[in-house]
């Protein structure tokens, strides 16, 4: 029996489009040509993902024209080189600018290929086919795409709505643990960014859902994107409290640099970093021990990493850190938390507790 | 004695900009950081201009935080990959999203800046300086941004409007003689696709403008701008006339691609694809064969090629013109002239029209 599917709106005026979830959508053609009714179809997606499912998502479409291009996997081909031959595969086809891009795959492909989509012709239609919890939750809503820069994470992009984004529930089923694991992180950011009582709830099933129980898996990623969608709809471009999102993320971003990307995944560093966050907020009086540990506590039950290599030191933090979008006029801005499920993104904090949070990062 | 500039604006919205002409604009600091007031500020030229104008932007921004990268000269820099080290050099010095870049140069760094521009940590603002005449009446205003691809021309991009246009007309004086006719090929597109009146101006000024005479110069300026703003401000994004502004460049663009980017001048293709597209347009009945010759003698008599280079052939000028942008549904679309200021885009036409432009192009 098919459930029917769940739907969140992201709200922005001609931009607006919904996230559409459920099991077996890949499999669903009719959904598929509802949601990508061009006459091009472009997928980008990874030689782990492809083999899955590029023949479902190809059949769907028939007798339109259809294309692929296919990246090694992982966070060292999100870069500016790796689109040429994206770009080169739609230029052979003669795709034109009514073509519509399709990322099939995680975060980087999500984010290279609506990069691809936002700049092909300058700016054709895209639809995000998330296959990593990761993305689902987090990377493939609100439009922010790009790659990195050897100096700096996302450095280089644009933001590009997606027309819709298509969480099929059933891709999760075969996602490696370690994949599970770092899309969990995005998960209890939201948490503790700003919904206390999806916190409580997270405590409650976190063992249900690291067993990818379905109707936890089917709940998280409606919240999650609930959460995300009205964040984004209140700050398309970032101008304000969208940061809340980069909770750990500043933090995250400096150790994924600083060990080269690819190493430790996305999820990993950004849990490493919201533990950090999370210290600091102690250090500075702003939540107890006791919250502080709740948090920490919750990031090691999804099998993450509480604390960052030790052999990054604070000099090589501040370094990557110095580069973050975040900042204004020389000055380091962090989301920090007032409370659980309470963060705030300000540069206005004690630097002795900055210090002594990049000092112990690797060993407390 | 120095005039008070000239100003054109370009309105959109929030989005709407000063273009302002005048001669020593260069050397007036205070109008200089009324238009660039941002606390870090990154130039982008090339090797033939930073040498002449760079410091004198540097003197107007004193204590400022000023970087600079300077790429070769010449439209095969014009790619993806020579980005990378103006990025590089924008992280290495810590600029944030407040920053502005200025492109000091023609109409490769204009839309290679402009690009990184609306790249650079997702979108940051900038500022056209051009120093071609080129640059002044076409590729500097109206916010086209982007990069060529071994497969076809200003293929990679984005829409991002700049903050103002400074064009400072003293810098003409030393422009290449060839460079100046490349410019004046877009002035008579203006007049050839919407403007009769200012056609009757250029055949009665053509010799004192390629005299370099300075108010023959300043008219030119201001009119094509006000045609170029007039038409950006109706249809920002081309969904429809805006591509007018691309008579001639279908064809001019495959003879660019043919011979490879950097033979001939942007300017020189266009000129003979603007005589392509005329002498189609008497094929088609549309316009007279004397109305052809009008628009070729003006075009020869801007010292400015009237045919394409005879090497090329008609199954080459397709498969370029075949990933034109301006295609839907794999119909070529053409940007023709119903009369000589007053040009059309259209797919309805005579193939036979077509070919026999094609297969004589280098000879006729």
């Amino acid at each position: 029996m098919k459930d029917e599917p769940r739907r969140v709106d992201v709200a922005l005026g001609e931009r607006s489009y919904p996230i559409i979830i459920g099991r077996g959508l890949l499999d669903d053609g009719e959904l598929l040509r509802e949601h990508i009714p061009a006459h091009e179809v472009m997928v980008v997606s990874n030689d782990t993902v492809a083999p899955l499912y590029l023949d479902r998502l190809a059949s769907a479409f028939g007798t339109r024209r259809f294309a692929s291009a296919c990246l090694p996997d992982g966070e060292g081909e999100k870069r500016l080189e790796s689109m040429l031959p994206v770009f080169d595969t739609m230029l052979v086809n003669g795709f034109s600018r009514d073509c519509r891009i399709i990322a099939l795959g995680g975060g980087v492909i999500g984010d290279l290929a609506g990069f691809v989509a936002a700049t092909y012709q300058r700016g054709v239609d895209f639809v995000q086919v998330p296959t990593t919890l990761l993305a689902m939750v987090d990377s493939s809503v609100g439009g922010k795409t790009g790659v990195n820069h050897p100096r700096g994470k996302n450095m280089i992009g644009a933001f590009h709505q997606p027309r819709a984004v298509i969480a099929d529930l059933a891709v999760l089923d075969t996602l490696p643990v370690r994949e599970l694991r770092a899309g969990m992180a995005e998960v209890i950011k939201y948490a503790l960014l700003g919904d206390h009582g999806f916190l409580e709830w997270l405590e409650a099933h976190i063992d249900a859902a690291m067993a990818r129980d379905p109707e936890a898996m089917a709940f998280i990623i409606e919240r999650c994107c609930r959460n995300k969608a009205a964040i984004v709809t209140a700050d398309e471009r970032e101008s304000g409290q969208r940061a809340l999102l980069n909770l750990g993320h500043t933090f995250g971003h400096a150790i994924e640099g600083a060990r080269g990307y690819g190493d430790w995944l996305h999820g990993e560093a950004i849990a490493a970093g919201m533990c950090m966050a999370a210290r600091m907020s102690t250090r500075l009086g702003w939540i107890s021990p006791a919250q502080r540990d709740r948090a920490i506590d919750l990031i090691r039950r999804a099998g993450l990493p509480v604390r960052a290599p030790d052999d990054i030191g604070a000099a090589r933090f501040r370094e990557f850190m110095a580069r973050d979008k975040k900042n204004r006029h020389g000055e380091l801005r962090l989301v920090l938390l007032r409370d659980l499920g309470d963060a705030t993104v300000t540069a206005d904090y004690d630097p002795d507790a900055l210090d002594a949070t990049l000092e112990s990062a690797g060993h407390e």
